[in-house]
C-alpha cells in the first residue's frame, strides 16, 4: 500500500489495510515525539490553503509540515475571502500548483477538496471540504482511540451532538465502517445523521443505534465522541438552550459511565464538555491534538513516498 | 554586470545586458526545475512588506526565499493597513531593516518604492508600486515571451486592455525599448497608454501603434498581452460592460490569430480570457506564474551576490 | 544562573544577577551580528500568539527564532479576535502546547500571560500583557542604555509621557529597581504613575522625582525615555492637544540637553519625536529595534538552554 502521489479527499477511499499502514507510520513519529524528523521534507514546500477559519487545524498542518523539515505558504482569513471573490477556485489552484509540492485545503463547499484535487497536479489533502469530510480529523481520531483502547474493533463507540452537519461524524464514520465496532448515535431530532449515511453504514454492515438521550446509552460506551452544536442550526432559540443543556457532558453526566470510558472532541469547545471533565481520566481531547499532528506528520511524509525515512 | 546590494525599483534602470544576464541566471535555475537550491540564501531573511494586497505575488516572492533556503518575516491585509495608519513609511523601513536583509515592498502609492530604497540600507525590491511600476513581473513576462518564442527580438507584441493605469504594462515597455519589437496598444479611448510613456517609447525608437479593436491586428500578433479593465475606470456602467465585452478573448476572437500566437496575462483573470483558451497552445498564463518564480529566484540570488551558487 | 525550562513573565522575577547574564549572552549574538547561528534552534518550533496587535514585536520575535534557525508558527489580528471570542484562553494553550516548543504571547488582558505560563507546560515569554508588563522590551531598553552609556548605574534617566498605562515603561521601572539610578518621573497630572509602582520604587531605595514638564529636569538627564500619549487617555480632546505638544520632543526642546543625551522610545512613534531630531547623536531608538533582536535571540536560546551554542 502507498500513498505516494496520491490525494487525501475521503476516508471512503481508504482501506482497513491504509488505516493500519497509516497508524504505523504514526506510532514511528509518535516514538519519536515528533523530533529529530526534519531530514523527511527538507526540500517540501506545502500550500496551506484555508478559506475557512480553522486556527487549529491550519496550525497542526503547519507544525507538521515543519517538524519534518519542510516549508510552508498560503493563505487564510480575510485574504482568502478576497481570492474566493476575485477568481474561480480552479485558477487558483493553478496558480498555486507552480509553487508548492502539495496542497492543503480547507474550503466552505462541498465538493471543493475533490475539484481542487481534479485541477491539480499535485497531492492534495482535504483539510475540512463544507459539511461533508474532514478525512485527516477522522484519522486522528482512530489513532487515538487506537492508543487510548488498545484496539477500534470490539468498542461501543457513541457520537453526541450535530450529526447531521458535522463533517468530522461524517468521515469518522466512513472510516469506522473498516473496523468491527456498534455506533450509537445520540442527538436530538433535528440534528439526527443524514439517509444517505445511514444507508452507507447499513450496507458496510456496521451495527448502530439511534437514541435522544445520552443517559439510555451512557453506561455501554467505550467511547464517548463529542461534537458541537450549533444554535444557528435552530429555528427557535428556546429550543437550542433545551438541547444546549441537556448535552451537556459534566461530572453527573458521567457518573454511570464505564470507568475506563474515553471522552473526545475535535475542538474548540464552547461549553459541551464542562472543564471540571479535563481533570479525570475521561478526557482525552488535548491528547487528540497531538496525535493529531503525528498523524498529518504520517500523511505528509506518505504523500512524498518519504515514510521510509521515519525510523522507528 | 552586477545587481549585488542594489535595488530594483525600475526596469528603467535596466540594460539589455542586464535583462540577458537576469535570463541567464534563471534558465539555469529552471534546468533544476527550481529544486536542490536551499544552499544559496540559507542565512538571509527577507521582509515581504504587502501595503496592498496581492496573493499571487506574495506566495511567488515567499516560494522563492524558499525555495534558496531563505527565510521570510512580513505582513499584509489589514495589519499592513493599521501600519500605514499608525506609522509614516520611514519609520517602517529603518525598523524592518534590522531585522531583514532585503525587502520585498508592494505599495498603493507611486514612488513608495523608490522612497523605500532612499531610506534603507538594505536592498529593496519593487513588487508593484501605484498605477508605476513592477518591475518583477515584467521580467517574468520578458522571460516567458523568450521561452515560448526562443527571441524577444523581431517579435509583434499587442497589448490589450487598460494601459493607462497598469503598472505591469508600464513595466513592460519599459523593459521592451531595449529589444528590437513593433509593438501594437489596443484598448479604449478612456484607457489609452499615458502620453508620457509614448514619449519615452518614441525616444527609445520603440515602433508603436495604436488601436481600438483587437479585430483590426490580431492576424499580425506573435504575443498578446491581456490585462485587467477595471469597472472603477468608468463613469458609466454601460460603458463598462461594452467595453468588458468587446475585449474579452475567445476562441472566436482568436480565429483570426497565427498558429503560434501567445495569449499572456498577469493574473488574475476575471473574465477577461474565456476558459475555453486554457487548453489550446495559445494559453501560457499558467506557464508564466512558473517562470515568475525562476525570475524572482535569480533576483533574489543575485542581489545578495549568490548567482555563483546556482551551478547549470 | 539559569533560564532553561523557565518563563519570562515580569522583570520583577529577575535579578541584578540575570540582567547581567542575559547581557552577556546578548553582547556575544551582537559581536556576531546576530549571524551564522542558525545552529542554536534547528529543531525548536516557538508559537507566536498575538492576541492583540503588534507588528514591531511579532517580527522582532520572528525574525530572532529565524536567526537562531528555529521555525514559527501562530496567529494574529483578525484570527486572534475569533478565537478570543470562540474559546477561553486555556483552551487555546492547551491545544498549542502540543505543537510548539514555547510560546510568545501578546494579549490585552493583565495577568494572561501570568496565567498562560500557569496554564503551560512548556516556557512561555509575555510579550506584552495589558497595561501591566511588556519584560523583553524592559530588557532591550537596558541593553540599549549599557551599550550607548556604557554603564546603567549612576545615571539620571527621565520617562516621559504616558507613565500610569504604559507597560513598557512599568517593566522598565521594575527593572531599574536592580541599578543605582536615579529616575525622573516626567507626565502629565492625568497620567503620573501609579501609586502601587510608586511604593516598590520606595521600598527598592531606588530615587525618584516627579516632574510636569521637561524642561525644569531635561539638562541632568543622561537618558530619556519617550513613550506615546494616546489621545484615548483624555476626556477632553483640547487636553490632549494641549499636552500632546508640551510634551514632543524636539531640538529646542533638546537645546538644553547634555550633549550625550541619549533619546529613546519603544516605537512607533506618532509625533512624540520630531523627525530633526532622527539625524542626531542623541537619537537612538532604530539602534533600540537592532538591541532588541539581539535581546530575544539571547532569551530564547537561553529557555531551551542552548546559549552555549553561541560562541563569543
Amino acid at each position: 500500500m502507498t500513498l505516494t502521489g496520491k490525494d487525501l479527499i475521503s476516508t471512503k477511499d481508504l482501506t482497513r489495510e491504509d488505516y493500519e499502514y497509516i497508524f504505523e507510520i504514526t506510532k514511528r513519529i509518535e516514538g519519536r515525539n515528533a523530533q529529530g524528523l526534519t531530514h523527511v521534507l527538507p526540500d517540501r514546500i506545502i500550500a496551506l490553503l484555508f478559506f475557512e477559519p480553522s486556527t487549529r487545524t491550519r496550525l497542526s498542518f503547519s507544525t507538521a509540515v515543519k517538524r519534518l523539515g519542510g516549508e510552508t505558504i498560503g493563505f487564510s482569513g480575510e485574504e482568502a475571502t478576497s481570492i474566493m471573490k476575485g477568481e474561480n477556485l480552479a485558477d487558483t489552484i493553478r496558480v498555486v500548483e507552480q509553487y508548492a509540492d502539495a496542497i492543503v485545503i480547507r474550503h466552505p463547499l462541498d465538493g471543493s477538496a475533490k475539484y481542487a484535487a481534479q485541477v491539480a497536479n499535485i497531492p492534495v489533502i482535504n483539510a475540512g471540504s463544507g459539511a461533508e469530510e474532514h478525512p485527516t480529523q477522522a484519522l486522528l481520531d482512530l489513532y487515538t482511540i487506537l492508543r487510548e483502547k488498545g484496539t477500534i474493533d470490539e468498542l461501543t463507540i457513541g457520537l453526541i451532538g450535530d450529526l447531521r452537519y458535522s463533517r468530522t461524524v461524517h468521515s469518522l464514520l466512513y472510516a469506522l465502517t473498516n473496523f468491527d465496532v456498534t455506533v450509537y448515535l445520540i442527538s436530538p431530532p433535528l440534528l439526527k445523521l443524514g439517509e444517505s449515511i445511514k444507508g452507507h453504514l447499513h450496507e458496510k454492515g456496521v451495527h448502530f443505534k439511534e437514541f435522544d438521550n445520552l443517559a439510555d446509552c451512557i453506561s455501554e460506551l467505550d467511547v464517548l465522541y463529542v461534537t458541537r452544536i450549533q444554535r444557528e442550526r435552530f429555528v427557535h432559540p428556546e429550543e437550542y438552550l433545551k438541547v444546549k443543556d441537556s448535552y451537556k457532558i459534566n461530572m453527573k453526566t458521567l457518573s454511570n459511565a464505564k470507568e475506563n470510558l474515553i471522552v473526545m472532541h475535535p475542538l474548540p469547545r464552547v461549553g459541551e464538555i464542562s472543564h471540571e471533565v479535563d481533570n479525570t481520566s475521561h478526557a482525552v481531547y488535548f491528547k487528540q491534538v497531538r496525535y493529531g499532528l503525528y498523524v498529518r506528520m504520517a500523511i505528509l511524509s506518505m504523500i512524498f513516498g518519504r515514510e521510509d525515512r521515519i525510523t522507528g
